[in-house]
């Protein structure tokens, strides 16, 4: 139908007949004999042109042309031609050449839009672009966003895949895993109450292929949980997924490393430095209050044992340069808030602010851990000096704001009340020009170390869960920790972290059947149903499995990332609302009670089942017990 | 943990220190001073050897290989040496080098396996190799399929991304689509009754991009199908999807004519020929009863109008060189088998088999055609030499065999009986030698100008139903018939078939929402609730949607071909066995009540829903009303 696209076309073709189709947009009929049509397709424009000296039939091509509506589909025949030196005739068009037309076919007419995705001033609201997805897909944001997520991916595949990555697809039917996240059910007609469920990740799959000899396995697959939706969830969502045999985690980091190069190298024609940083999970925490810290910019927590009578306690101080002197407490508000809101959620026990001014503290209310430390000092030095001292200790200066906190020494959160104080203060900081965060720097890092099981704050029995996945191994010199004391033993485990994103998480795997065994049935106590329905999996270990390990990235956050889009949905073709609900298509619809039938269910009223949190992400998210 | 994998290393070694880690097997202990183990990897194999006069701690070495049990996973550093001349020391050890060992460390010990993959001669039946897949995977016949498997998908990638098409991947949580076969839901929590649906291809989703404006689109997609299992079926299978704008039908096969030249060139160093041969639906059925013939040989179908007085039906014979001589009655019993049961069926009204012998046939019951037609034959010439002229017409030579058969000339069958009896009698003129298939030609087919509908031979209202699926553009000049007498509308479908095989099919599709809506609303027929599940699909045709079109690939069938397997399950890593389950992970499993409570389901005693058949394959499968 077309010899060229609109983008190919150059001074080089002045002279040629050529056609090309695409959209009618922006026409204009200056004269009698004179038409301007602008003509795009998905890669560019081209101003369309009747006139009547240079067109045979000018009459029959000026009455099609200036009948087409806008958005009509056309396919139009014409000579190329020089534009006339300092012809401003097509608005944005600023190539010398257009096409003198003698053939204009209609391929389809267009209605009028629902909205004009070519227009950014009058864009409505996203239940509305969502609901037209293929309008919105116009858009030239969204159209970039796509087609640098189809570069990205095939430049991971190519790396993977000249690396010699064997891409191996597992199935999407997979069962359901009673250690983890909610998962999709799918009935099938098998037996009674028989059901499929969507994979959370190809774990198993990939630790089975690793039996199976397959030493360097890699899939972009696709993986679904049924999670309350939030801004940056969706139900299904695409992950690179990788595992090697015979491997350290040096040798993982080291392949992301190269990958990441390679992707960014590819797609933005950016260098990123490598090794990336690496960082445990308790510098993490004490450092920035974050698992997954944006080390773009300081702010950094510091301990205060000083504030603290009591070993059971951390007490630690966050000052926020110049945030006392820059905001009202109106602009605090979401500060304090999230302060007094992480408090109640047990992650400190408590809290207090106090803005800075010319060597004092406001704030001091009775109760705060710092009155009752001056009102401890009982010393000679007067309590005005001794304050002085104590803010220099912080570094903390007139009009700073200064955030103090107080929890556990036995429980480490992921996120602490102070890291997202954090996180909050450096948004304002930045919007009022008062902190640099460079949007173009990647501050890569790796999160190593984790503690392998977390006793659950609010679990009685004082039971420990995986913190990442059952299958992730003991670092080696903890090994006789699991035995004696496993709360202590940290896990092999690494998250991959940028700018204060998780990307993805992984970790040496257990390879020995009996470490395996005893965390399910020792350490994690799993019910013995749970226990049996890994099995496969632990059989699999027995009969000559590989030491392993692996990793998965979140793609969908990777792309997010590489087109500094704002939101997942940007960088997804067709992405669920908030709601759950497919717009564009009207998913999910109404099952019939036939349909039903057939797979030996029916509707009822819905329980009250309790909705399930899970806060961490990467390769298969943290088991709850008593799910 | 290794410098080197097995294979990498040779005589350009000699003499260097390597670190190696594998499978150890063929543990043989020669004498007190002579140890041999080789060493297994994903590549190849080492022979590892420890030797009193060459081996450093030759003792404490001995000592460990001679205890490694088979399959045992061992890491080893040695010296790479060279083999004295002449040594058959290894069995299937044809290298020049071996490794002279000097530490052995044991990385996972394995229990006895329940079968030793690889031993080709004891391997145990294909559920119990289900069950441990991750052993069967470890077959050099697996391992091969699924590594090619890995080189053809990324052959496929380079093509596509290289040809400017944009991989966009499109939800596998998507809805029931009234028009297709059974589909695997997914209970929701979003409101009562609420599914989502795993898709059958992502039809609609491509064309919703053709809207979007992104004029070549391809995705390597995951589809599901709940249908009956047979031995070529897969509830999810993978295909090959791609779209285009502004084509038509010969652009879209050029495209994929050159792509399996790219492909089968990367993976077999094959050069296949392009173009494809190209045949009409109506040629197909007639020269080889079938519309996915294998061509490469000829066993073709004889119109046999003689036979017939009537108009309504249309008399074909088949005749099998050699078939009455080479086999007996017994041996014919499939071919007449298959000939009664297609009758049953209603393919063809009657058939009967004659076997010539000397210019005279058996089997001339009196009610056959042949007799009848030799009974009605009241001319001056003699009965016996009418026949051997009409043998003669035929083709019929003593000691062949002779099949009439006869149908309505209404319905056109993408299969007749004879063509049934076609496909069988090759395979046993094959196995007899009688007739040459080789094996290593690809006959690459294009099948076109389906009739656009069906109408169902056992539908009392006469009702018509798409062929393929209800976006299929009709043949230009068919237009016109889709007002006045749609049942004679070819429609712009066209179907890859090798040797017999589907591979795959796609067509032009509608892009006009007027004439959509008339094959939903006049020929089709939907009810209203069908019809307006496709609303937001008419509606972005009306929006600017351009003329497009596209085809799916079937790409584990594609696999198995290039690997020469006979069933997809040895090309997909966790295939599902013939019941459904997926025999390595134990899925599906029993939900429990409380799952499907948070769903608003509960399990009921199962209903006697009836099977559904499916008989086509391709991008959508054939509709089927009332269901």
């Amino acid at each position: 139908m077309r010899t060229h696209t609109c983008s190919e076309l150059g001074a080089q073709h002045i002279g040629q007949r050529v056609d090309l189709c695409g959209w009618a947009q922006n026409i204009r009929v200056l004269s009698d004999t004179l038409v301007f049509v602008q003509l795009r397709d998905a890669y560019g424009t081209m101003q369309l042109l009747a006139e009547h000296s240079r067109t045979a039939g000018f009459a029959e091509q000026k009455r099609l042309l200036e009948r087409l509506g806008s958005d009509t589909l056309v396919g139009v025949s014409g000579t190329v031609v020089r534009r006339p030196d300092g012809a401003a005739r097509g608005k944005g068009e600023s190539r010398e050449i257009e096409l003198l037309v003698d053939h204009v076919r209609v391929l389809n007419r267009a209605l009028p839009l629902p909205f004009n995705p070519h227009s950014t001033a009058n864009l409505p609201g996203e239940d509305t672009r969502l609901a037209h997805r293929y309008l919105d897909l116009r858009r030239p944001e969204l159209q970039r966003n796509i087609r640098m997520r189809s570069q990205a991916t095939m430049a991971v595949r190519r790396f993977m895949h000249d690396s010699g990555f064997v891409d191996i697809e597992t199935p999407v039917l997979f069962k359901s895993t009673p250690e983890g996240a909610r998962e999709f059910l799918v009935p099938t007609r098998i037996g009674p109450g028989a059901c499929y469920a969507l994979p959370q990740s190809p774990q198993q799959f990939k630790q089975l292929l690793m039996a199976a000899g397959f030493d360097r396995y890699f899939q972009i697959a696709r993986c679904f949980r049924d999670e309350d939706l939030r801004a940056d969830r969706q139900p299904e969502f695409t992950q690179v997924d990788l595992e090697m045999s015979f491997v350290s985690k040096g040798d993982i980091q080291r392949v992301v490393e190269q990958l990441l190069q390679h992707v960014w190298g590819m797609v933005n024609g950016m260098r990123i430095e490598a090794p990336f940083r690496r960082m445990s999970f308790a510098e993490a925490t004490s450092r920035f209050g974050s698992d997954k810290p944006d080390t773009r910019f300081g702010l950094e927590i510091t301990p205060a044992p000083q504030l603290s009578g009591d070993s059971d306690t951390v007490t630690e101080v966050l000052v926020i340069p110049g945030g006392a002197a820059a905001f009202s407490t109106k602009e605090l508000a979401p500060l304090t808030d999230t302060a007094r809101s992480s408090q109640a959620n047990g992650e400190s026990k408590l809290t207090s602010m106090h803005k800075v001014r010319d060597g004092d503290v406001a704030g001091l209310g009775r109760s705060t851990l710092l009155a009752r430390w001056l009102a401890a000092g009982a010393g000679p030095q007067a309590s005005g000096s001794r304050l002085t001292d104590l803010l220099d200790t912080f570094g903390a200066r007139s009009g700073d704001l200064l955030f103090v906190s107080e929890r556990s020494a036995h429980v480490t959160p992921a996120n602490t009340t102070l890291g997202r104080v954090r996180s909050l203060a450096a948004g304002l900081l930045r919007d009022r020009g008062l902190l640099a965060i460079p949007a173009d720097r990647f501050d890569f890092l790796w999160v190593e170390e984790f503690p392998l099981f977390t006793r659950e704050a609010d679990d009685a029995c004082g039971r420990l869960s995986a913190t990442h996945h059952p299958f992730t191994a003991p670092v080696e010199d903890d090994l006789p920790l699991l035995y004696t004391d496993p709360a202590r033993v940290r896990g092999q485990h690494y998250d991959l972290v940028l700018n204060g994103v998780e990307l993805g998480g992984g970790s040496i795997r257990v390879h020995d059947p009996d470490v395996q065994q005893h965390i399910f049935h020792e350490v994690l106590r799993l019910a013995p149903d749970v226990e049996a329905s890994f099995g496969h999996l632990v059989a699999a270990l027995g009969h000559g499995c590989p030491p392993h390990g692996g990793i998965a990235l979140g793609l969908d956050r990777l792309v997010a990332v590489l087109t500094g889009s704002t939101s997942l949905r940007d960088v997804i073709a067709f992405p669920k609302a908030a709601s759950g609900r497919d717009l564009s298509v009207h998913a999910p619809a109404p099952a019939t009670a036939d349909q039903l039938a057939e797979y030996g269910l029916q509707a009822v009223r819905k329980g009250a089942g309790a909705a399930s949190e899970n806060e961490r992400g990467a390769e298969m998210p943290r088991p709850a017990h008593g799910r």
